[in-house]
């Protein structure tokens, strides 16, 4: 019988957020049902309950960065039991027979991806995420949290985790390899923790050096401020990739420039517009911009098990319930260090 | 003593190209003297004798697509003797001494590339380029032509060979890879050839079917048109790599939607404005952008020798020096089949 379970839902693009009931549905024979114990809050809630980004759907209850324990499992579930520590991310379904799942890139399924919220699952009915007391998802979908990360601090690592992990691992960070990441927020934070502990050499690019000892205590090398003019002409030619989690318009030919032959400069934030660059500037040097969403589940597990193995996890502050709405504005003013998290025993 | 020679110069910016004599140096103990045989007409001449790109210093004598006959030898020279058949390409010099020449990229090189016209070389003189009976320049920065190449075919390998070449090369075009040419003129052409050869499944992405009959004959796989909506919607994450010849403005997020998972636009074709993107398009399947410039000369000598080892060479329209100033309209309305080459004999 479907299970009614509190929930924080924003009633329209003014996101203020009151507390609501939904409706689970039973477990299949191939899903679990996962009580939340914490929930991260990422800019793309923001913008999905804020109505900036096109099709939101009323009532929204967002979080796809989602950690917890299972409580039930289906009769045909092998590789999860009753008690165990997992999480679910960004996406709960895929068809995966595509050559894209194959692939283990389900997070682009050719059939289609469904999103942990704002999204309809296969039985038509609104996906609601992690903002809420429990959850059913396929095991297929469900991660696997390693022991020694604190669930509060794992959850942040399902979105803001993957997202830098998947552009470091493609384009080879390592020992030898110099790295900027560009903004020092809840990606930023762990794209330099991750970038650190693969090896890389690991330059932060932020506004202003507010931030400077905090990410240097995450194990950034060097830090620069993108407001002074010196960064750019100190930088020319200097890294092998740049990590873009800042999602305002950038100046992208002046970034292209700050990379070595053949760089690569990935873009993990989204800027609404459209940007311009010219592609003269990619040509000399053979230099490339490149974007990244997330990643599959098998790449997500594996970042979970090398933070796990690196003693990395998210830096988090945890709320309550009734604050959500109020850090909604800390997190778009850079306020928070450096992901809030919901703590869900307080809805 | 210093050798006068005929040449072909642009007095201004509307390149009515009129005979001349400029002056050409001794060779140093490292040169060698060419006798130029073939000079191609890339598309960069015209831009540059015409004025379009910044910077051109009249009189102007364009030409980086040389091939021809080594007539003299410094003391020092020990990789070609008198007789040798020769390319010179798009740069005649660079400093072989930093991280990027070093690393073969003298093309790029971070002290200053000095181009085979429309620049200084190191004794501050002008440097003029192919459109003249003679060119002096140091070994290191020339090429051997392949006995099996005719000279006149070999000259527009040096720059429209190697430009494609360098992408295809990069991107691992082989057996099981689907690549895209847009464009089918010089480069386009030779990058047709280049990827048949080197395996993969070619197809052209042309305004129109005009040249479907030629692109085929060239090894093409498939030809479809850019005018034709149906393209862009039936060719759909069609493409591992697409290798983009055209200087026109381009809507770049419909090229990339072209492209598989991880696929790669590169652009060699240089739009004279900047171009706009969304950079979520590049985010859902971690897709690239990027560009190439020809090559160094280590690259650009295993060109030559890839395109003799499949019979491979550029399709030519010989013209005389009288026809250049008329063949550059023609080049510009994609008239050539599919490249230019002046025979200096009419000088």
């Amino acid at each position: 019988m479907p299970t009614q379970v509190k929930a924080l839902a924003a009633p329209d693009s003014t996101a203020q957020f009151s507390r609501t009931v939904i409706t689970r549905r039973d477990p299949g024979p191939d899903e679990v049902v996962i009580a939340i114990k914490y929930a991260g809050i990422c800019h793309s809630d923001i913008h999905t309950a804020r109505g900036e980004w096109a099709g939101t759907e009323y009532p929204l209850v967002p979080g796809h960065e989602i950690a917890g324990i299972v409580t039930e499992a289906g009769p045909e579930v092998t590789k999860y039991r009753v008690g165990d520590r997992v999480g679910v991310g960004c996406f709960v379904d895929a068809c995966g027979r595509c050559a894209h799942c194959l692939a283990g890139e389900e997070n682009s399924c050719l059939d289609k991806t469904i999103w942990t919220y704002n999204d309809r699952g296969r039985d038509g009915q609104p996906t609601y995420g992690g903002y809420s007391e429990q959850i059913v998802v396929r095991q297929d979908y469900v991660l696997r949290i390693p022991d020694s990360i604190p669930l509060d601090r794992a959850a942040p690592l399902l979105c803001a985790g993957i997202t830098p992990y998947s552009p470091l691992v493609r384009h080879g960070a390592g020992p030898g390899k110099r790295v900027a990441i560009v903004g020092l927020g809840g990606l930023g934070h762990m794209g330099v923790q991750l970038a650190h502990a693969m090896g890389a050499d690991v330059s932060v690019l932020s506004r202003t050096l507010a931030k400077r000892d905090e990410g240097l205590a995450l194990g950034a090398d060097h830090y620069h401020a993108t407001s002074d003019p010196a960064t750019f002409k100190d930088l020319n030619w200097a890294f092998d990739l740049i990590v873009s989690t800042v999602s305002d318009d950038l100046d992208v030919d002046a970034y292209v420039r700050l990379l070595k032959l053949g760089g690569a400069l990935v873009f993990v934030g989204l800027p609404p517009d459209k940007q311009s660059f010219r592609i003269g500037e990619l040509c000399g040097g053979h230099k490339t911009i490149s974007g990244s969403n997330i990643g599959g589940i098998g790449a997500t597990q594996e970042m979970l098990d090398f933070c796990a193995a690196h003693g990395i996890a998210a830096q988090i502050e945890l709320i309550t319930a009734d604050q959500v709405t109020a850090t909604y504005d800390r997190v778009v003013a850079g306020d928070v260090r450096f992901r809030a998290v919901i703590d869900i025993a307080t809805l």
